[in-house]
């Protein structure tokens, strides 16, 4: 079966791989040169366009998108949609809005064209070795190209989940858990280091993983982290985010529905882009202005 | 090997099954007799009083205490103490504030007996069948009794975590991540519940737990417990504690480190024993006071 690829980053290039040793023949596409000519010696048939890609794909065509959301997905779909044919099926993917995805199968359901969306969790490795997809979208375009997702899946690691932007919403919630799953490690080892006792963070993590009620992967790519460097001395503590999270506090807000821990969870990812900020500065202005506490001076 | 238990709960119960498969002899007590005729049936030697307890094990003895924290545990250790002699080695297996396993080592040094601090996660299913064990205390004493702690967990099941009151201040730790965790999950849920989209909660967990970056042991709770009632429809959303999260958050405060995940997941366990809020009228009343706005009227 024929498969097109469009993005071969850091994910799409793993999932392709995958793709390759599930027998599919891959029709593959990126901006980048290099990393198409990366897949084609892997066995894909490398294109330079969009445009030959499309050409090279048999009706009706299957195209998995795997780029970063926002412009860069919007881009690619625009460039795509006057290119495709009645019957053809796009995947997304990547991670959207669901309601950028809700918009997009409007879009290409105008010219008959199937567009499913597809949460794809389980980082690098598991694009290489298995991913956990969650699928929404038309019922009977997932079921043409259903044995695609089994077959990049970990076993049982793929859902449909009903009709469009379902997917995107489902791998949205994932990922807003994911920040407060995080966050609530974090905040753990956070007071094991300032505590009056000595831990080893890397038995600490591998003892929680035996048989404790926080067993986890993430508590399994802690011991990993740790056992590379035992007190993390050489990773700032900044944390960056690509999305996700503020989506799902954005939901939240649309659904008037509490979700503090997560919101917290991205807010703190917020406070540590910055060493010194305003709004300290503003608490330490009040206290000195009511009570006299004396400020400390800035650097600056 | 002799082992004393005290404490027949649901924990102790099943340790106690968990020690005599791995042929411990037994000699148990708990002020419910309907346990320890229950415990004595499965091979373990029954004993109506501490007392009797303490003068069926051969010196040095190994006491187990597996009894609620607090007061109970308090007042079992008041009267254990005068009781015991020289060598012997109490092993405090519930969930206590370390602060309070300090003062009692130093009480149980002063006597030259030994007092280890265990964190026993892993819930009931754990007692039985695999503990994750967090052992701090005295490191000889621990050595002598190191096999049993091997032979109650899960394999790589337990660690040594140094000094007196380190097993007991990582237990808290780890309850307090699970607290953040659990709410994490909860509010993840509670978005889809809202979410303009039908997800079958038992195959979203599922999924999750194929592949996905949140798959844990809490995640497999969860298919487990939507299988049994897929909207939770039976159980009202009141979220109990045992006190360690409150002592994570304490311990926060003592060591001015922001934990704001882990706090607010405890305030959001207090915030669900209330059907309606002071905090909530005083809001109300001000919006009414400034700005006209209507106020709901009370159903009292």
């Amino acid at each position: 079966m024929q498969v097109g690829i469009v993005g071969l980053g850091k994910m799409g290039y793993q999932l392709s791989l995958n793709l390759l040793d599930h027998g599919y023949q891959l029709v593959a596409h990126d901006v980048d040169k290099e990393m198409v000519k990366k897949i084609s010696a892997q066995g894909a048939q490398g294109t330079e366009t969009l445009q030959e890609m499309v050409d090279r794909l048999h009706s009706p065509r299957v195209i998995w998108l795997m780029v970063p959301a926002g412009e860069i997905t919007e881009n690619v779909l625009q460039s795509l949609l006057p290119l495709l044919d009645q019957g053809d099926i796009v995947i997304d993917g990547g991670n959207a809005h669901y309601k950028d995805t809700l918009r997009r199968n409007r879009l290409f359901a105008e010219k008959g064209i199937s567009y499913l969306d597809c949460g794809t969790s389980g980082g690098v490795d598991g694009a290489r070795n298995g991913v956990c997809a969650m699928v929404g979208g038309d019922a009977q375009a997932f079921s043409k190209v259903e044995k695609i997702f089994r077959d990049i899946s970990v076993e049982n690691g793929y859902l449909y989940t009903g009709e469009s932007g379902s997917g995107h919403f489902l791998k949205m919630i994932h990922n807003g858990i994911e920040y407060g799953m995080m966050q609530a490690i974090a905040e753990g080892f956070d007071l094991l280091e300032k505590s009056p006792y000595e831990y080893d963070y890397e038995r600490v993590a591998s003892v929680w993983n035996h048989g404790s009620v926080i067993r986890s992967w993430l508590m399994e790519l802690m011991e990993s982290a740790f056992s590379k460097d035992q007190k993390l001395a050489g990773i700032k503590g900044v944390m960056h985010s690509s999305g996700e999270g503020k989506w799902t506090v954005e939901t939240a807000l649309d659904l008037e529905t509490a979700a503090p821990v997560i919101a917290m969870s991205l807010m703190m990812r917020y406070r540590s882009f910055e060493q010194d900020t305003f709004s300290g500065k503003v608490v330490a202005a009040l206290r000195n202005e009511f009570g006299g506490h004396e400020v400390e001076k800035s650097d600056s």
